[in-house]
């Protein structure tokens, strides 16, 4: 029909970092480019989907830099963290120490690509949540590829809210996770909807990676611009999936049909964010479906934050805000 | 400190039109791109500020062609229109044929970089929204530069408040506008506010210009990706000013203080939109106020939307489904 080439012609330029974001952030941002200005995450290249002790050695390495990562942290966390096996799942139990009430959960989704960060980062992470949230907080650390591939981890999601249910009403507890704990988070409200389950009383979802068919408009726009994640995570999806149908609403929930019932969901990103479009599409899906869904997108925020920012305090005081007013037994 | 070049370094590419939004969507896109794939509205260059008899046939020009473009309009408006003025402002007060109610107004101001938009544009633009809204609408066609710089316009506007506030309870108005027009709902009523006026019963704000010193990261990374408006309107902005500080909140609502109180705010903006730093930073900052704030971006949405895709009536449903809502007698 015509010539044209399908999409819009960039020149080769220099992003700045903006002056609209605190100092803090826009250190965040800096540090994780090179001299060149090339995001130095764009250097890690994953494994082909058949070298399996690759994988494991790319997994030891990331888990080591996130350990190092919470070395930070430790001193800092205050709620007592018990870990117990409810089947195949494991879970950090974390218990703060003034709680608001106890008839409350929030059940955490690490995030990680869906194959890194587990163990002592999900461990802490439980603990960090309990701490803020004020209510004792389950840290699944659910079984990841390449030994577990889909749905080993769905299936412990599950394991955990069959668990959960048998000891809070469902209006008492809040699921939420940030990218592919997102993913888990939506999946697992499905999932539990489709099995005739009961629902949660309201979702958190941070830059959640709903698409792993990656069909997104960010995908394209943000490429290189979200230093955190300047590229596809393809390699790993096909991990994760071994076969299964990336569309699949199990697998990439943007996919579900909201219509059916699904909670009230808060959904986060950033104007830099890979997963902008994975947010603002699954925020629209549920608007059309009529959830009461709730949009925060951060100036100038790559995948995953900036690390400590004010920013970053002012996305977890909204969190724990919208978290409170949804539990029954607070509100 | 470091000689690393603030900023990411991006290569040249084609980033292609999605997949995730409608065909017409698609299609919006691709007519704005020349056979390189280069914005066409990037041809257009804006005269200097002191070229009087050049603005004067650029707004010509332009309104032309917002006229032809309403061309396809006529026929399809049903509300009737009259035209008053009150001192140095004029009113185009359109009336459903079938209104929900007599007793609530929405006040619509046009767009058009707070150059353009006036005259049939601003009429037509008014019997659209009182179509849709089904309640009276007064479009406000405010005087603009390069005749009548800054504060004419917001004059104007608050001359319209004091109007319609003779006429209408506070709680049942609502005051809406896109682009330039976003600009100046949020201004006028930061000044109503600082006059000790009433304020009205909530704000529609389509990807609003509410940032006249351009400060945000979507102006750098939503550069030329926006094929409606490619790149900066500092050349009107600064007509418009003349002189007068572009950071005051008067002239760049972005700088005001909510926390001294503000309506409710509906906010839309697109992932391609260069104002979707404007937009996701007055979310934040009335979050920040307590202000009930709810933010809708729509996937690969340049500014100004798709000009009559899916995704268009989409937001027209969302914007009334909120008007109503918020009109004290209405809910």
């Amino acid at each position: 029909m015509n010539d044209k080439p399908g999409g819009v012609m960039l020149p080769t330029r220099i992003v700045p970092f903006p002056d609209s974001i605190s100092q803090a952030a826009q250190t965040a941002l800096r540090r994780l480019v090179d001299e060149q200005g090339v995001p130095l995450n764009s250097r890690h290249v994953m494994p082909a989907l058949e070298e399996f002790d690759a994988w494991m050695q790319v997994k030891a390495s990331v888990d080591a830099h996130y350990a190092a990562a919470l070395e930070q942290l430790s001193g800092h966390l205050r709620a007592g963290v018990e870990t117990i096996r409810v089947g195949s799942a494991v879970i950090h139990i974390a218990t703060p120490v003034d709680p608001l009430s106890d008839d409350c959960a929030y059940i955490d989704l690490h995030g990680g690509a869906l194959v890194f960060g587990g163990g002592a980062a999900c461990r802490a992470g439980a603990q960090m949540q309990a701490d803020r949230l004020r209510i004792r907080c389950y840290g699944v650390d659910y079984r990841m590829p390449p030994e577990h591939p889909y749905p080993a981890a769905l299936d412990d999601c599950m394991a955990v809210w069959s668990h959960v249910l048998e000891r809070y009403a469902p209006e008492n507890v809040v699921i939420g996770g940030r990218s592919a704990g997102g993913n888990l988070a939506a999946a697992m409200t499905l999932r539990a909807r489709d099995e005739g389950l009961p629902l949660p009383a309201a979702l958190v979802l941070l830059s959640p990676e709903v698409d792993l068919t990656e069909s997104g408009d960010s995908f394209q726009t943000n490429q290189w611009i979200d230093v955190v994640l300047p590229g596809s995570l393809m390699a790993n999806n096909l991990l994760y999936a071994k076969g299964a149908d990336l569309a699949h609403p199990w697998l990439s929930p943007l996919f579900g049909d909201f219509s059916k019932g699904f909670p009230p969901t808060f959904l986060q990103s950033g104007t830099r964010d890979l997963f902008l479009s994975n947010t603002v599409r699954l925020h629209r899906a549920l608007r059309r479906a009529r959830i009461p869904a709730e949009l925060h997108v951060f100036e100038a925020m790559p995948h995953g934050g900036f690390m400590g920012a004010p920013e970053d305090q002012e996305l977890s005081e909204a969190i724990e805000s919208f978290v409170h007013q949804h539990l029954g037994a607070l509100s």
